[in-house]
């Protein structure tokens, strides 16, 4: 066989499969409680309105639908995301708002436009698996900053800018995902979205707020998008992969109309146009006043799976020394963290014969070293499934721990 | 306003909007005839079938429609395009092919996993505009060959390829489009084919094959494509949006397990993975015959637009010396060559007064420099705009040769 090393790019040659993406192969396996991915209960994705909207857009518009169409997508979608912003307290024009495929292509492109090999990324620890995959593909680096309860230590933050500053080193943007973080579902106060902007300012930074999970929020007031706060050094992804359907791999991004535009030309290298058919279908379903009424629905079904989780987590495992988790006011996650001697990947096997998954905590740490903790997906298991899945992982959490006390019997 | 440029990595600093891509803003302006991108007719989309088709996607598998799918894409359609392959004498297993969001994802893939800055590719002269951009993006330096009637010279490319290793550089890959060429409607011969394995065989290279034009035949026997004949070092690039329609973004890419896996792995990290909605659709499509019929439908309306503006080049530029055009045997282009004194980009303007666009040659030359040519496209407009843009076209040039004759009234 040919030796194809030889010819990969230093890139290529560091590439290796992503534990979370190798995970979503396990949910078609028969009897797994899936806890793993992010993935939206199908049993309300809308089937029925978009087949109505489906037969409608090829009836009327088909030939456009199946198309090539303009790099930057749609105008009539775009027309329609630009008042969903405004809702949000975001005012844009057009030229500042645009189509991607799937908000994991918007990680892809701001990679692109900002990082050579050695750049520095600054982040949150754990942060999005995807983002990490997407920067390090580029060559980047990335410095995490821990959380707390209100999201990244912006003191942290600053201190490794200035850290690295006497090193003559600037990261070229920081990367936060401010709401419902994933992994952890923390949500960073308003206090700390300020002082974010101020330390940008500061320090002639640019921020990427990846925002997929904003508008499921269960309860309390929302914190403003960062990008509202600043118009000139936000970058903003969103996508319709959470609040509506992953099925057509669709967001788009918006920011300052220079940054925009010059992603718009690095989209015509990467994949000319996002499917126009796709496009046209959630333009007509938004216009139809389908997407709000859809989140609604997520919200009030996701609140409840949420609630249950916590509920059956307070009952199964509260017992268990050491142990806590995070509180989420939305999104799809939560946050496990196990008492310190354990090892979230090492127990994995154990918990998929109990026919239960999750994702390993070092999935979410760029280095890959988080090792005592977990994610757990509150969004696509049923009611029973998470009774019983939560019961099964208490258990093995459990049988672990003892182990590891017989394993080591004169630790005090 | 902030200074954007000092973010920008060196690859976002040199990224320019494609010529080719502006132009397709054009075409929504009234009475212009379009001969410029390569859009498939769109009065022959098959819009009854896909909706159909869609209607039973979504009420026997809706929810899998709308849900992630696997990177490497739907099995279901995977299954599909290994009989579609195996049709074309390519004998495949599952894992040497994959789905990509277009086939200009391809590109950027194909190039994501092979090119280092300053890495060179070699290709034809002219070549596509897309691939330029892809490979630039990632900033590769472009060695190219010229093509004769039997496609790329394999004498000029294996004399560049030894100049190179007088240097001890190598090439990454050998990048063509063997059937009916984009920009030039070239076909590269069986012999070509055999010397270009011999020589990928002889210098240990890859052999990059873009392939969106190859069922698109209107006559003649097809040569063996060039995956069929060596399958260690031939990547192939396919796509739907020529033999079916562009507004789904669906591709495919085959070849050696081992580079299938890698590009695999390299796409989760870009978007992930392409619509199953669309997938599941085309599967569909594919299972019921639909795909075969609608090239057949295709290449005989091609054919006709083709034989016609044959015709129409004879009949309005015949008369202008030094003027020449190639004959294609398939596919959606050809490239015409104008006296060497003139400039397609020069006299683009006057054309879009005149109310008919092209594209002009320089886009297709990875330095900008082929002036003295321009790509027709044949199968978007109809056969009254094909007579009249020819026309119109002719007119054009001869208005510009004699305002030359005017400038320069001493040359002999």
């Amino acid at each position: 066989m040919l030796n194809y090393e030889q010819f990969y790019s230093t890139s290529a040659k560091s590439m290796k499969k992503s534990e979370i993406r190798e995970l979503l192969k396990l949910i078609n396996k028969p009897g797994i409680i899936y806890f793993g991915g992010g993935l939206p209960a199908p049993d309300l994705f809308p089937v029925e309105e978009i087949k109505e909207v489906t037969k409608y857009v090829l009836e009327t518009e088909g030939e456009t639908a199946l198309q090539y169409g303009p790099t930057e997508g749609v105008t009539g979608l775009r027309e329609e995301l630009l008042k969903l912003m405004e809702k949000q307290g975001i005012h844009l024009s057009l030229e500042q708002l645009f189509v991607i495929t799937s908000s994991q292509q918007g990680l892809d492109l701001v990679a692109k436009l900002f990082l050579d090999r050695g750049d520095i990324v600054l982040c949150g620890k754990p942060t999005y698996v995807g983002a990490i995959q997407a920067f390090h593909s580029y060559g980047a680096v990335m410095h995490t900053v821990e959380l707390d309860e209100e999201g990244i230590s912006t003191k942290a933050l600053e201190r490794e800018i200035n850290r690295l500053a006497e090193k003559c080193v600037r990261p070229k943007f920081i990367y936060v995902v401010p709401d419902f973080q994933n992994p952890s579902g923390i949500t960073l106060s308003l206090e700390r979205r300020q002082e974010l902007i101020e330390i940008a300012e500061r320090h002639d930074l640019i921020i990427v707020e990846d925002s997929p999970y904003r508008q499921l929020r269960f309860e309390g007031v929302p914190e403003p998008p960062i990008l509202s706060l600043n118009s000139q050094r936000v970058l903003a992804l969103y996508t319709f992969s959470k609040i509506l359907l992953p099925g057509f791999r669709l967001g788009w991004m918006a920011g300052p109309k220079e940054l925009i535009q010059k992603a718009i030309v690095a989209k015509q290298a990467v994949d000319l146009c996002s499917p126009p058919f796709n496009q046209l279908i959630l333009a007509e379903f938004m216009r139809r006043g389908l997407l709000d009424k859809q989140i609604g629905r997520i919200v009030s079904a996701y609140k409840e799976k949420r609630d249950f989780m916590l509920d059956r987590l307070e009952k199964y495992m509260a017992g268990i020394e050491g142990i806590k988790w995070t509180r989420p006011r939305g999104g799809l996650f939560l946050w496990i963290t196990l008492p310190e001697s354990m090892d979230s990947s090492e127990m994995f096997l154990e918990a998929l014969e109990k026919k239960v998954a999750y994702v390993v905590g070092s999935a979410f740490d760029p280095e890959g070293a988080d090792k005592c903790a977990m994610r757990l997906n509150f969004s696509y298991a049923n009611m029973e499934q998470i009774d019983i899945g939560i019961q099964r992982l208490a258990q093995v959490i459990k049988e672990k721990l003892a182990e590891k006390k017989v394993d080591s019997p004169i630790t005090p």
